[in-house]
């Protein structure tokens, strides 16, 4: 049993933006040497979040209208009445959506399906470089 | 420490479709022999989620109702316009439920309520089989 | 390599109600021992649920808000039509956000931004006290 600890720095455009992280989730899992267990992904900050999606231009924008949905840029939230940074939606958003995910590794690879894609999401009203810590565990 | 690797096939019919795996999930934690730790739970494929609910219909019809509320299957979606598969509303409802799930083991038990069973769900416009891959690590 | 698992019960209102247990979980992860690998909670019930957000007044109203909207307290639920307790709602809210959350751990400290603090939410309709499972994995 092992555990390996590396993260990915990913420059994000204003929310919602989003960007496929799965090859570098596959070359951690490369350089760990680990054949089975799982690699853990975790965002770091209450404005991004993680899932997977097929990465194609017309998901990405379908989930992003949809993310909008559920917390809607253009209505009153509590959080701008103390703060006044115009990103109370993305608080929302991002916690809807959680900042874990946590896939299997099987033969060395991650056993996601051929159109399914780690996807770092920034919630946030600002440019933001996300960090996502992974580590993967098991032998 | 150890791991032990197995999954677990589930056809499910066109979504929201869902089934409990909680007997596939228990015995997969017998089998490992880990008494303390972990079970992690990964959905291939990008049209289709995993989570918790209290299994019965009632439960199961009320969640099928907010998911398809969250991204409605009679929209327009921009993946429609490139491929034509008809399930574009799959990927966002998979994308926002998520594909992952890790529960405690305790006592080589997993520590779930009694009214508390793993589900995974098939959002696909078509039959199909999920593959549900499970970890389990600890000692 | 080493596992050690704990737990947390949290008293919390009728939902949606929420508390920030980030300090447990950092002090779970201090008595560990465990400098480098993950901490994974998971919440026991199929009426509670686990996320990050900003702790503060504002965020959590919104969340809140945001919430009761994914499956509203005054709709008819197939739940109710079965078991007439009440949370038809609830469950569909928890099942949702979903009972787990896994984060990071560098140096012995949890790869939390400053402002990101680890929530157990409680849907049910009455006060519930909610068990969070702590299992810190790695070395």
């Amino acid at each position: 049993m092992a555990v390996f600890c590396t993260r990915v720095d990913v420059p994000l455009s204003e929310g919602v933006d989003m960007a496929d992280i799965s090859a570098e989730v596959a070359r951690a899992v490369e350089e760990s040497g680990i054949r089975n267990g799982v690699v853990s992904l975790f965002v770091e900050g209450s404005t991004g979040s993680l899932t997977t999606i097929e990465y194609e231009p017309g998901v990405a924008k379908d989930l992003k209208r949809a993310i909008n949905r559920l917390a809607p840029p253009g209505e009153d939230y509590e959080h701008e009445k103390a703060w006044h940074d115009g990103n109370g939606h993305s608080h929302v958003q991002a916690a809807l959506l959680g900042p874990s995910l946590c896939m299997a590794v099987r033969g060395g690879k991650v056993a996601a399906g051929t159109w399914q894609q780690a996807v770092v999401v920034n919630h946030d009203v600002r440019k933001r470089t996300r960090r996502v810590h992974v580590t993967v565990i098991g032998e």
